[in-house]
Formats: C-alpha cells, sequence, structure tokens
C-alpha cells in the first residue's frame, strides 16, 4: 500500500507536482557510512534534464539537486536522505488550456475523474516531471551498488528504435550512448533519427520508442521467488514510468516462434566456468538471476501532447479540439533513457539487501 | 517484502511444492458476510487442471480444493481463509535425474545456487503447480467483484498465437474459448493448433503462446499513482506467472510504429457519454481506468522440459544432456489462460478495495 | 496492511477458529538450509498446550504440529514453511450459548458487529487457540536466532504476579521457571498461587497475572529507527496477544517516580569493557538494543469466561445473563508465558535479518 | 519494511536532523478534495513547540510549517503531501561535548555503535525534534476525521502525573487542558506541579510523567485482527515516542488486582442503546473499537539531559563525566502530549480507511 513510494527494504518516497514549489524524494533504508557524492547524482539528473538539445522540450529546468537530510560529513547516516529540486521555468500559462479539456493520452480525465480536486497546470502529480526523483533515487542506488559486494555490475541503456527506424541488433556501442542526444547506441542511426524527429516536429506530431536495457556482471541469486521475482519487480518499476506500454525480457515476444528444443539456454561448462550458450531468458531463471546479462527492452509511446489539433471534450462534456502549445519532447522516449536505468539500479540495490539479509551468520 | 504474498489490501500467500504433501493458500483481508460457493472454485481450478486434454500433460491430480478457515455457513467471515490442495500424483521416480543434473530453461540452477537445499522434486516451490493456488484466490477475487458495486466487470482471456500460428485479430468469440482445449477465440484456429502441436510433441519438442486478456465493463477510476498504476500492477502480477517473457498493454510495442497523432485515444461525447475513437491505452491512462476495455497480452516461452536431448551440466560442473521423460505440456502457455484471469481479478478486486477506502464519509 | 500476518523479512500469516477443522500458520522469508527439528517445535508447543495441569483449562487437544511445506530433507529451503494443527476435542456444544449472547470481556459483541456472519463456536478466530501457531512460528525463529550469528541470545519469561500475590523482585530461579505449573521463577510462591488459583475456581471466578521477559546475551545494534524501533515492535507484538492489557520496559510506569539523575543508565569502562550501571531503559535506547539484557513486562486481565453469572445483552438487544461453562483457564496469563517468548523471538529474529541488510559487502 | 514511515492505507514519512536544515514529512494516501486549513495544523504545531513557557525548552525554534505539495486550491489532491519546517535556532555550539561522550539515558551509544557516521548535532535523528513532523501528520488525519462519517470522534490528552503527583483520579476538566503549561486537567495540581518542576530545575535534574489519552465519540467496529489490533497499533505509536517506557489500556496494569468477576466490563440495554457498566477494556474488545471511549495512559522517562554531571564513558573508552548545558526540558512529558494525540489521530484515521474498504458495494 504505497501509491507513492517504491521499494522493500531500500524505499523511496516521491512528493511534488511539475508546477508547485519543488519536488522532492525521501530515501529510506539506505545503509550508513557511503561516501555520497552529490555532483553524482547531478550528473545522472542533468543526463534527463530537459532542454539539453533540440529534440527534447525546451522547458527550462536548472534540476539542482539538493540533500536536505541524511548525509552528515559527506556520508550516509543511515537515516532517511532527503532530496529537493525547486521548480524554477513553471510557465503556468502555457498550460491555462487544459484546465477546462482533457488532453488525449494523458491522464487528465482520469484523475480529474478520480480526484475531483485535479492540479490541472502541466499534468500535477502526473506529469513526467516527477521522473526526475526516481533519477535521484536511481544514482543514489548505483552508489550502493558501487560500494556492496557486487560493486562490478555495470548498467547501460539505450534507445533501439525510433518510429519504424530500428538499429541493427548487433551494434551497441557503450562509448557513443551518452555522447549522442538520442542515447544511440549505433552511429549510423543518430542522423536518421535525427531527420525524423525534426520532421515529426514540424508536422506538430511526435514518436515513439523502444529503449533496451543491459546489466552486465551480474551475480547470480539476485530476485526471489514467486511474487517477488526480479524480472516482475523490474516490469512493475519500469511499467510504472510514464508512457511505457509494454516490457519483454530476454528474446520477449519473439520467442513465441522459436520452439521448445532452441528457446531454454542451454548450459555447459567452458574453462571451469559455467556457461550458457544463449540468452533468451534475459538473464532470470525462476526469477532469479543466472548470472548472464539482465536483458530487457521496453516501449514508450509517442508524446501525446502535440501541436497539431485532436479532438477531445471539455470538462463540462462539449466535443472540442485541443493543441498543446507548451514545449514537449518530440519523442518523449529519449529522456526515459536515464529514468529506466534509475529504476532498475534502485530495484537491483534493494535486492541486493534482501538477498543479504538471508545470510545471518 | 513478500516473497510468497501478492496484494495490498486483499492479500494471498501461497505455499507448498510440486512433489509435496500438499498446496495451499491463505487469503486475507476478504471481506465478511459474501456468499462463497466452492463449487465456482473448483470449477475454475478444472479450467487450469492437468490432464484434460491431450494437449496438456497428462499428470493426473485430482486438484480438489478445500476450505479450511475463514468461511462459517457458506458465508465468509472476515478472517483468513486457507485453501489446501492435498497432492495425489507426485510420481517423485520420473524426476530422479534432475537429482543431479540442471534442466535448460528451468530454476534448477538458480534455486540450486541461491538456497543450497532444494527440493527438487518436479520443480519443488517453482514448479507450475504453484499456479494452481493463483487460481483458488482468483476465483474467490471474482467472487469478491460479482458482489461489489462493480459487479459487472468481465474478465475473459484467450490464447491468440501458438508458435507463428495467430488469430485473425478481428475474431475473438467469447462462447467458444472455454469450450476448446487451447482456449482459442477463433473457430479456424482449432485444428491448425491441434496439428501444429501434436506435430512439435512428436518431436519431443514444445511451443511458446500469447496470450490476450480483455476486462469489459470496467469502471473508471480504479488503480493509483504513482508506483502502484493498475498497468504497473498487472505486469508485476502477470510476469510473476512461470515462462512468462513479456507484456504488452493497448497498442503495446507496435505503438512505437504510430505517431503522437493518432496513438492518443480521442474523446468525444457520443449519445451523452463519454467515448474514446480508439483504444491504444488498453483503457488505462495515467495508471488508472478510463472505463474503456482493459486489453493486455503477455508471452509464454515454449515448455523447458522436452523429450529432446539438451547439452547441461550437472551439479558437478561436468557437461552432460538430459531429457525430460515426464508428462509435461507440449504447450504450457495454454494452461496459463486461467492462472491470467486469476491474476487480473486479483489485482482488479484489490484495487476496487483501495478506491473504497478512500471514500471516507 | 496485514491484519493475520506478523513481521517484516521474516513474516507469519496464522488462519483458522478455534473450532474450525484445523489451524494453521505460513512462515515466509525463512533463510534456507537451517536444520529443523520439529520436535523442538512440538516441546514448545507442549508448554502452551491446554490440559497440562489442574490449573489450565481441561480442554484436551493434541496439538500436533505437522509441516506441509519449506522443509525437505530435514532442512528450510528458503521456500514457505507451513504449519497445521488438527483440531480434535472441539466440543461444540459447550459453546451453544454464545450464539445469542455476548460474553463480556470477549471479543463477542465487536466481531458481531464488524463481521455480521461471526464464527461464534468458541470464539472462531478471536479465540486463544490462534497463539499456538504464534509458539510454532516463534519456536522456527528461536531456530533461526540459534543459527545466527546471535546464537547466544536466550529468552525467558516468568509469571511475576497472579492476582496481588507477586513474586519478590530478586528471585528469578531460572532452572523452576519450566519445572512448576505457574511458571514462577519464585520457589516460594508455588503454594500461594496454587491455593489462590483453587479459591477462585471453586468461586466461579478468575485471575489476571504480570508476566515478565528477560533476555539476556543480547547484542548491541537490534532494532531501526523510528517507527521500528525494537520496544515499538515488540509492544505491537505483544499487545496482539489476548487478554494483555498493557506493558513497560525496564524501569516502566514506576520510571516516573524516578529523577532525571538517577533513572539514565550510567555507564563506565570496567575491565575493558562497557558496562552500564542501572537498566532502567530496559536494553534498548533510542529504539535499538544497547546490549543489556532486554526486560519488560506485560500484564494479562482475568479470564473473561467465569462460571458465574454475569449481566450481558443478547444479540435481540434484551438484558440476561451469561456464565460460561466450558473449560477455561482459571488464570489465563500462565498459558500466555510461551506466547510472550515466541512474539518475542519473532521479532528478534526478523530484526536481525533487518539488520544484516544493510551489511552490504 | 519502514524505519522511517508510519501507517497503511494512510502513511507518512518523516525526515530530517534536529540541527540540519529543515525537517519534513510526506503523507500519502490522503483523500482528495478535503479543505485543508493549514492555520489548524499550525495551531497543533504551536501546542507541541519548543520556548512556550519556563516549563519546557528554551529553544527557540519558529516551527513555521509549509506545504510544498498535494494540496492545490486550498485542497487536497490525492497526492502527496509534503511538509517541511526550516531550523532555525539550531545554536551547534551547545552540543560540541556530545560529539565525543555518550550522553546516558540517549540514544547516542547505540547510534554510534549501529551506523558508525552519526550526526551528533543534538541528538541527530533521534532528536525528539522530530516528533514535530509526528504532530503535522497527526493534525491532517484529524482534518481526515473531521471529513468523515466519525466526524463526532474527539480526542483529549492530559499529564496527569509528574514525578510522585499525581491528579486525582475523577478530575478531567477538558477546557482547561490546553490552557496551562502542564496539559494538566486538574486545576489545583498546576501550582504543585509548578513548583516541582522549578525545585528540579534548580537541582539541575528533571521529571517524568504519565499521560492519558482519552478518544469519546467512538464508533464501533474500528480496528483488525489478529495483528493490526487498535490497541496493537496504538501500542507501536505510542511506543515509537522518545522516552516512553511504558503504555496500558483501561483498568491497565492494575486489572491484575481486580478478578474476572469484575474485570470484564459489563452490558446492558439502557433506553434502547447499548451500554457498558464500566470501562475496564479502554473501550476495545478483541483489537476492534467497541463505542466506549478510547482511554489509554504512558510514561514518559524524566529527560536524560540535566545539568548535573554524570558518569559515561567517552567515545575511546575512558571513562569520564557529561553535563549537559544545552536547553532542555525540565519535564519532556509535558511537550508529548500533543504527539501522543497526533499519533492517536493518525491510528485512528488510517483504521477508518482501513474499516471502509472492506464496504465494497
Amino acid at each position: 500500500m504505497s501509491h507513492n513510494t517504491f521499494g522493500n527494504l531500500l524505499k523511496f518516497t516521491t512528493w511534488g507536482e511539475s508546477h508547485g514549489e519543488a519536488i522532492g524524494c525521501v530515501v529510506d533504508g539506505f545503509p550508513a557510512n557511503i561516501k555520497i557524492d552529490v555532483k553524482y547524482i547531478q550528473k545522472k539528473l542533468d543526463l534527463r534534464k530537459p532542454g539539453q538539445s533540440k529534440f527534447t522540450t525546451q522547458r527550462n529546468e536548472d534540476d539542482k539537486i539538493k540533500i536536505l537530510s541524511g548525509v552528515f560529513e559527506g556520508k550516509s547516516t543511515g537515516s532517511p536522505i532527503s532530496f529537493i529540486i525547486y521548480n524554477t521555468d513553471q510557465k503556468s500559462k502555457d498550460y491555462s488550456d487544459i484546465k477546462n479539456k482533457f488532453r488525449p493520452g494523458h491522464a487528465d480525465y482520469t484523475y480529474w475523474s478520480k480526484y475531483k480536486n485535479y492540479d490541472y497546470r502541466g499534468g500535477g502529480r502526473s506529469s513526467a516531471r516527477e521522473t526526475a526523483m526516481r533519477v535521484a533515487a536511481g544514482a543514489i542506488s548505483e552508489i550502493l551498488i558501487q560500494n556492496s559486494k557486487y560493486k562490478k555490475i555495470k548498467i547501460e541503456s539505450a534507445v533501439i528504435q525510433i518510429g519504424s527506424e530500428k538499429i541493427d541488433g548487433s551494434m551497441w556501442d557503450s562509448k557513443i550512448i551518452n555522447k549522442n542526444p538520442f542515447f544511440s547506441p549505433d552511429k549510423k542511426m543518430i542522423p536518421i533519427w535525427e531527420k525524423l524527429i525534426l520532421d515529426h516536429r514540424k508536422k506538430g506530431s511526435s514518436l515513439g520508442a523502444i529503449i533496451e536495457v543491459r546489466v552486465s556482471n551480474m551475480p547470480v541469486n539476485i530476485g526471489e521467488p514467486i511474487y517477488q521475482k526480479l524480472d516482475s519487480e523490474l516490469s512493475k518499476a519500469i511499467m510504472s514510468i510514464n508512457a511505457v506500454k509494454g516490457i519483454e525480457f530476454g528474446a520477449g515476444f519473439n520467442i513465441v516462434e522459436q520452439d521448445g528444443l532452441t528457446s531454454s539456454d542451454k548450459m555447459e561448462i567452458k574453462k571451469n566456468k559455467i556457461n550458457f550458450l544463449t540468452n533468451n531468458s534475459g538473464g532470470i531463471l525462476g526469477g532469479i538471476s543466472s548470472g548472464q546479462d539482465i536483458v530487457f527492452r521496453y516501449v514508450v509511446k509517442p508524446t501525446s501532447s502535440v501541436l497539431a489539433k485532436k479532438e477531445t471534450i471539455s470538462k463540462n462534456k462539449k466535443n472540442t479540439t485541443i493543441s498543446t502549445k507548451g514545449r514537449h519532447d518530440p519523442c518523449v522516449g529519449i529522456r526515459a533513457v536515464p529514468v529506466g536505468i534509475a529504476m532498475t539500479a534502485f530495484v537491483l540495490a534493494d535486492f541486493i539487501m534482501i538477498d543479504n539479509s538471508k545470510k545471518i551468520n
């Protein structure tokens, strides 16, 4: 029962609306005496920050994170860590239209129906702005992992498809991912996606994306049965990100085209080590990490806010149209990449602590 | 923190191993004074029961469910409802081989690595036998829904693809789904799937499946933000089912091929009622039901246990092969259908109670 | 949100009614590969068992515990451990009167009001019979502690007052506690309490008791701030036992008579070890164990079911009287002793796992 | 698993250290569309505020509360409500001594032992300053109750004993409680306690207190069995308040002196209404409210920080002495009164929502 809290042993609770005074996050259960580098957290936030390139929203938020508690003399104290970001560029006037109309594809209608009193300014709580705080929680989870016995775990993520344009499946150049505005792991997609996005922006339209996450140097044993499987928790985590419509692990939906002879990952001893011949499972067996890379993909729908007019209805039940003039991402999937990494890091850090708790002597 | 418990206000905890004396489930939080029809629950279990047709495992379990507590004079008392099924047809000898070898695609390796002491008989706790208890919990959740103000909610599910053979997307004949051994909603697939499965069984192989769930007569307002979204919880629930590798809502992964002009479901007033022109969202906006049908699909990998030999390793780290002679489902996805319905019913019942709790006067 | 579940990392869920077919308990989160001695658990249950002496109820339950899952080849598997006890001596006829009348001091009225459908046979779920399962969960928690790095922890409990008759505060003879029918730590109280109880039974009356729990060889560091303090969780645990009306730690309510100069436990270094000069705190500072003995006391009210007539009302709102002819404990506090130990053991085992989870490298 | 979170359906999470930049609290699960009067919350905080009279600490905190999220146009939105209070009068220099020594009776030793990195300034997280945020959470819970169907519930609390000086048990003058610096319900104790406290302050000492809470106009049905009893949750809540060493309900520990004939509260029909002849149970039967007044008492130990010297040890394990020169409450129990009310209000509001959730149609 925790609408705005995620996690088990490690927990984070986010609060704040898109156009309120501030947004924040409280991380509870974080072990004591770990060095907390605020610059590292800020760097992660900067990857998600709006206004970074012409391919993301021009909303201009500083997103300067501040720690209000739980860190003393540079180290965690074991007490709750409270993060805050003050909102600086709300421009509420951009959003006046949505006070009376429901934006298709947004949570306007359901929030209004459920809560009656709804902060319509920029989506209020349902805005993707909330994900900034996930990135902070994820960054501190990465710090936890780096200070654990599993410090070698490496989480990478990249956009692998925008619209109908996919990368070549074998291309995954880790070095370039964070150095292009699309988090592309495949150099040759950069100009293609650039043109595609600019074309759609011109039309007042937007694009969807598919994102892949790869976790390497995974230990075996992370995850718990039966209702707390690693893939089950990762799915919950990723599906909670705004605009995500699906998730798949390893061979994913395509596994339906394989048969039982090839679909299970065969095992062998190779140079005295356990080796899997394929990774259709995405690195998880029975909900527990097998030591292979964790691999999963998720799809982010095209940004719902577009310049072009859409049919919708008003709160007083009249047919009307709406076009969103605000500064929006032409492909919101791009900025989901650091959020997906954050949620993954958080889930792993939490599970490391859970697995640890069983080693009672 | 609940490895073997699922739910929030309504909770169920399952226990028991595939080849132990019994399996069971405790449902807590169930409202009092609701008529409990054990026959209804048994009927649901019979849909999942092994040995129903030549297209499922020939393991012959009665799966006779018994209620040990929480029901008095035919009605729920508000106390925990304890279900038990005694295992009758364990045939432990079939499984002696897996004592020493890891079956590819199964949880044998990860459980052995994590727990050291592992009940290898038929997969122990990681066996799909556990899902019988999910069906019981789901059936009683359906009873809850039928006694709530949302009694009209209807949950249907069908297999829509086996191997590469898909139904025609527009075919969904509710009347035939439970009357054919494949839970097919499309009559013309029955002979095609029959031949496909028998061919694979002959080869000692197996097949995957894609399953669709449709919930109609949904009220608006079911689901909670931000980390307890309806789609997020359903994903957690469905991904926890054995062998599921992916889930998608509404337009799912294909939404990446749409643009922002068409992908958001436009709204209109039609005959004085709110109407959506499409259902790309799968009936959920911002994690809350919109009143449209909930629509999602999940993929079940081919049964990992096959008759044909597969490369694997032994517990003492030698290369070897394994072929599973036990009685297995040639397409385990078929028997997942009632389990997916059960998890869906449970999630909805839980959310109905959560939504209800806010109406404080 | 867990009405019938207790615990955090380690959890147990109880089910079953006093006069149903069986009662049971599912323990989840128990670490794998720990030797489980069912005889040890049975021995603990026998201490609570009815019919042990003329000073407890003559209801004659075997209380034979059976493990249905989670233990394989004598060791825990990491899967949920399911305990069951079949009820054998229900004698439902003894209870026919309470179908229509509310027994003063019992939960009859509140359960009937809250649930409408109430299993009135012997109190149904609200019966102290439920505590048998707490003892099982506690016994397995003791096994966990004995297998942890804190294996030296020793939990003792004794009755220190029945009616107005208290032990001499300095008397605590561990060796005799389990060897007299009153769990008295003070030999000279045995004949006094014997006479007192028999006198009250003769009058058709009953007596209350105060029970003390002492945990020695405690490590420092057990417990978590702020809302999960060791004393806070122990209070929740103990107050959930039927008929308990209060709990106090260390100097308890009497600390109000001390002043700030004496009430805080002073510290010194003695033989190179940290030593406290007094133990007014009961071994807990800021919710965390200090390494001193944990000491607390709780009060159990006189058995509400007495032979003598009491004024009450019927379900159809008429004034009437009731006398309970069933076989009841003349001092139910006596049989609470093993239950209090069990809850204490469970809380400690859970906290050991929580503390452990933070040691991430 | 929530060290810094309290509650089930309604939850609050506190953060912040005594001498950090700010303290705060996030309330989650609060129903939407309820009018939030910040002045009401501030008024409650002012009752707990330091520096109110010469009988409390002279630390001079404004304790000005600010709401950062979850309230829009004066009403709750259903989103998390984030409270913040900036610390203004930290005077860190007062506390330099405790950097190297453990203050007896404080959490210094256990926090230092458990966390290694401990914010020693004024007790950091373990300081009673944290309770300001409980008062905010409690005030908003009172607003919830006032907007529920149980709006008549009234929570009162008073100090009934300081040192050895108790009120006359029958004196409870609601009108004066908040109008004297001791929260005394008995006028004649005011000069007695005044002298007592000033005497102890002069000696550099401090005093303990016993506090009573009375909840009137209680409906029946609030609370849940078996491990979520109303008295069990209230005990957890109250025992989590700094310096509380015990709690008792109704007749409390004294019930041990009664017998089974008198101790159970008899029932009668009086003027067509259900009436209890006594209230030994404190208004709770089987963990569920009976409709009688909820009555409980708790004891707060004497303030541990005193001016007089106490034996203690230093972090480098040397014997030494400490005297706390900071500005401390001579009787910290006084300022616990609004905190106890707050925790009670929160527990009740949470349970009202839980009970509500079961009414599914």
